[in-house]
């Protein structure tokens, strides 16, 4: 189980946490000591399960770390909530033995009431922003970004960030999404109709945030949707998006043409009070754009989309989301929930990439956008998909256009549709691309994409490959401290200290495994040189040499040499090339020193 | 071992040739047979070994599929050629055990006289293109390329393309690299000091360019280095690069210091007779630019660099390389041997990029590759390394401006240094970018990179991520025919023809069984929806319900409904609307069609 391999982990780092302005703000970082005597610190979101000093029980659930924060806002009240009905874990009340694995499988953590805003209160961290409030959540976050708390703040009250935080899911470590932060990855999870069980879901959430998940979107359709988001939510330090759309569908049988704006509603309502942080609403796909799909290569390829595009259809009537909208944000803040603006038509395929169904529902998108931010209810859009490289630019630069600056939220996009098994890479380096050029964050895509459901390695392959094309962009846009990571591992490796690089890796486990592959003996570790060139062929070793005897930053004979031989531009021998020489000679002799030096 | 393999897959496609004007010009390509009828021609680097008719002996070699257009040329002579001495093989004639497990070695195949061009002939593809002529290899470039003949000469002949292809070398199957063309990846290969065989090097060989390699750099160290290149030159359908200054360290015992010029001539005749096609050529490490790396982060981390930098420190002398250079390309011109003028200064972090030691060689480099075109011989100019994205588009177009539009050849770049064991994808980022910009070949990065030596699965790894990052370049480079595979793989996805998406994989073995790990059963392949999604959520799905009702590429009921619909801009109900309901509802019903269907 994750929680056991989290703790016997601990060789090289350990968990610290930065306090805030008062003893329960502790934000959480992954400290790592180097042998040269320096630590790094490193942003962390595997949550109280790495850290040792902290009893974890994913049947009690995490401690409420925000609860204080929220009730002593003072504009919420707890109330009775929604029953819970067979039908929200999709058992009809006449199937005895499906009933009865449900009560089996009922999250026996305490129980809470739910909680909302007092009445006619948004109670978003949108709201508060814009009052000019710095909430404890904000500070939280301040802190884990190194920047100062007025810049969280004001980027939420301009609406280029988001802080997903529903007042029922007190458990989580608040993180913020926007263009002005470290760019964020969301992991995917949840069972679907064909494979799964609850426990496989709770574990893949944990061991994704484990590997640098910021957010996991729980996708789960089927049976014991609602009480796998129970057991999910509970034990989640980060938080927790849906697909509302996918469990109302359940809740009539499959049949999209029975949907309806109340059973919607009333699934919003039951996710709200679990604590579901962000929603993806795919309200969107208007009527009139599903015929612009027809002569599409690839359709409509997001389920969200088909599912409302086939409901216009078989009513010929306006998407219910778009014309219950302004409801819909009158109920979201009053959790807080944020709006994670789907794309519907998004294209399915590199050929129908940035076509006229796409922008046409972009420039609906940003009209939401408007009216939700008049509602104070945080809003994110969601972007594509497909989209061939020399058409990535556009997306980010239309959408931050026509959506004021809210954070973009991308799948890949993948830049192109040749290599199912390897969908992570196609798509990683447009996430990187697109992260590059202001996406906030990124929805990662595992190896399984288009073929199969992802299994631990594939959740775990898709979080580092993402995690990768995150940290990319941030270099490139030069977030302050993304660089550093970079250098200190650099300086691990010119320095032939491989303990530092393994624990300073995104995944030490690889990095170590792949190293004792070729040099398996322990003293390999501090041999000064690679298994790849040998000790004979080791250019980190000559350069070593050469700064030995020429200055440089690891001191040596003479730093004097540096600015001298700079000047040298004729290659003949002059008497001074011949000083030099008898120079290098004596300082080193041998171009390769003993191993043990 | 591979061939075997090769042979036993042909399941879906099967090999076949594009012939020229001439009966011995045929060029191969896989024809991958789709369930609808329709063939797609893909272009194919796997050589003779999955042509189920003909057959192969890794002990006797290939055919000599050039011969008779080199001899044919008259341009050339055999001659006896250098004798190989047991050094070559890194052997001491005083160490009898390690020359008896040379002579067991030494390859079994046909002996051949080393063929060189007549005194003061160049003959060299540029020498050719710029007299007009289009060799019987130009020919073959282009139908593999699909493009006219004229093209690929005039851009030989204007050196923004290369063909490389030894005199010496009549086993392969031309190819070009040059941005006008399909950007190319190379795989390396190589025995090192520390492990592997020959056998095992001939094996990646030829499994490397199964999966798509277009050109195989051995840089192998240590012992039977020459019997080693033997075996691969004589296996092998594509192009091979070495290093020659690896195998010249062998022979003075890794001393850099004791390299001369001599040495180092004699190893590139050696390796030229025997049929290398391209050669790394350290030339541009100039002693007045080693001390401009003594400050960087990680130094010199080019191998060849940092040799040829010691040498330099060592005598306080000016490169050899670039002193003998004139007489280096008179000896390459004899035998067609293309320059790949490396770059011995190219950064090792991402802190290292672009600076002024990088910058400073690259401007040697332009003044080199403007002298091997004095002396007609072929030149590509190798770049980074580790550069993070936002500092990627200055390095090739710096290297366009500076090396005449000489093709680029890099190394990556690694964009990010924090993710050793993922390599692949940190670099396969970077490399797709600079593809895109106008970078001709890739050269490959495994996941192994910096930790240990590559396997065989590390090798299909990289080999795989770089086509990814090759062909998502020239998609956005809309090269003619990218486009085609893309919507080839899309239209199998929608119409659900699973077999034909795995067939027209890049890596068909690995999308099948990741597919079959969710849904086994072989009826699940012809099964109208995904696994992720199970047959109620499929999008897809819904997609043809709506094209079926509402026109669209596959039919239906009514094209007519598509512009009908486009022009509905109100949300109303109106009696048009009841109608379209009624006629959805009359032509599926259901929203989601039986599974047969």
């Amino acid at each position: 189980m994750t929680m056991q391999d989290a703790r016997t982990r601990e060789i090289g780092w350990h968990k610290s946490y930065l306090t805030g302005s008062r003893p329960d703000l502790r934000v959480p970082v992954r400290q790592v000591h180097l042998t040269s005597g320096q630590d790094v610190t490193l942003y962390d979101t595997s949550g109280p399960y790495t850290d040792p000093s902290l009893e974890t029980d994913v049947r009690r659930g995490l401690a409420p770390v925000r609860e204080d924060w929220i009730t002593g806002r003072g504009d919420t009240e707890e109330y009775p909530g929604r029953p819970v009905r067979p039908e929200d874990d999709g058992l009809k009340s006449a199937s005895p033995g499906a009933g009865l694995r449900n009560l089996d499988a009922v999250f026996p953590g305490r129980p809470r009431l739910p909680r909302r805003g007092l009445p006619g209160q948004p109670v978003t961290q949108l709201a508060y922003a814009r009052r000019g409030e710095i909430t404890a959540e904000m500070e939280y976050v301040a802190l884990r970004e190194d920047v100062p708390p007025e810049v969280v703040r004001d980027e939420i009250a301009a609406g280029r960030a988001v802080l997903p935080a529903n007042v029922n899911h007190p458990e989580i470590e608040p993180m913020i999404i926007g263009k002005r932060f470290l760019v964020k990855v969301n992991a995917n999870i949840g069972n679907s109709a064909v494979t799964s069980s609850i426990e496989e879901e709770v574990d893949k959430m944990t061991w994704a945030t484990r590997w640098g998940a910021d957010t996991v979107m729980d996708l789960s359709t089927g049976r014991n949707i609602h009480t796998t988001r129970e057991w999910v939510l509970r034990n989640s330090p980060v938080p927790i998006g849906t697909v509302p759309l996918y469990q109302a569908l359940e809740k009539v049988d499959g049949r999209a043409e029975q949907l309806s704006w109340e059973v919607y509603k009333d699934t919003v309502i039951e996710q709200a009070e679990q604590g579901v942080d962000y929603m993806t609403v795919h309200a969107g796909v208007l009527l009139r754009y599903v015929p612009l799909t027809a002569r599409r290569k690839t359709g409509i390829v997001s389920r969200g989309g088909s599912i409302m595009a086939a409901w216009c259809l078989a009513h010929h009537r306006e998407n219910f989301l778009y014309e219950n909208f302004e409801e819909l944000c009158d109920i979201l803040a009053a959790y807080d929930v944020t709006y994670s603006l789907g794309d519907g038509l998004r294209p399915g395929s590199v050929a129908d990439a940035n076509d006229e169904a796409q922008f046409a529902e972009l420039r609906t998108l940003g009209e939401l956008n408007t009216i939700a931010k008049r509602h104070h209810v945080q809003t994110m859009i969601e972007g594509p998909g497909h989209v061939p490289m020399h058409k990535i630019k556009e997306n980010i630069d239309l959408q931050q256009e026509i959506c004021e600056e809210a954070p973009f939220y991308t799948l890949g996009p993948l830049t192109t549709d040749i290599a199912p098994g390897y969908d992570h890479i196609t798509s990683g380096i447009g996430a990187a691309m697109i992260a590059w050029w202001g996406t906030a964050m990124l929805c990662y895509v595992t190896p399984k994409e288009h073929l199969g459901l992802p299994d631990r390695d594939d959740v775990k392959t898709g979080v580092i490959t993402y995690k990768i094309a995150a940290h990319a962009a941030d270099l490139a846009k030069g977030h302050p401290g993304a660089q550093a990571w970079d250098d200190a591992l650099s300086d691990a490796r010119f320095e032939f200290r491989w303990e530092d690089q393994f624990n300073l890796a995104l995944d030490p486990d690889t990095a170590r495994s792949f190293h004792d592959e070729t040099l398996p003996a322990e003293p390999a570790k501090t041999a000064h040189f690679c298994s790849m060139c040998g000790p004979k062929f080791c250019s980190m070793k000559i350069s070593h040499d050469i700064r030995r005897t020429h200055g440089g930053a690891d001191g040596g004979t003479g730093g004097d040499a540096d600015g001298e031989a700079a000047g040298v531009t004729e290659p003949d021998i002059a008497a001074g090339m011949a000083q030099k020489s008898r120079e290098f000679a004596a300082a080193g002799n041998r171009v390769y020193l003993p191993l043990a030096d």
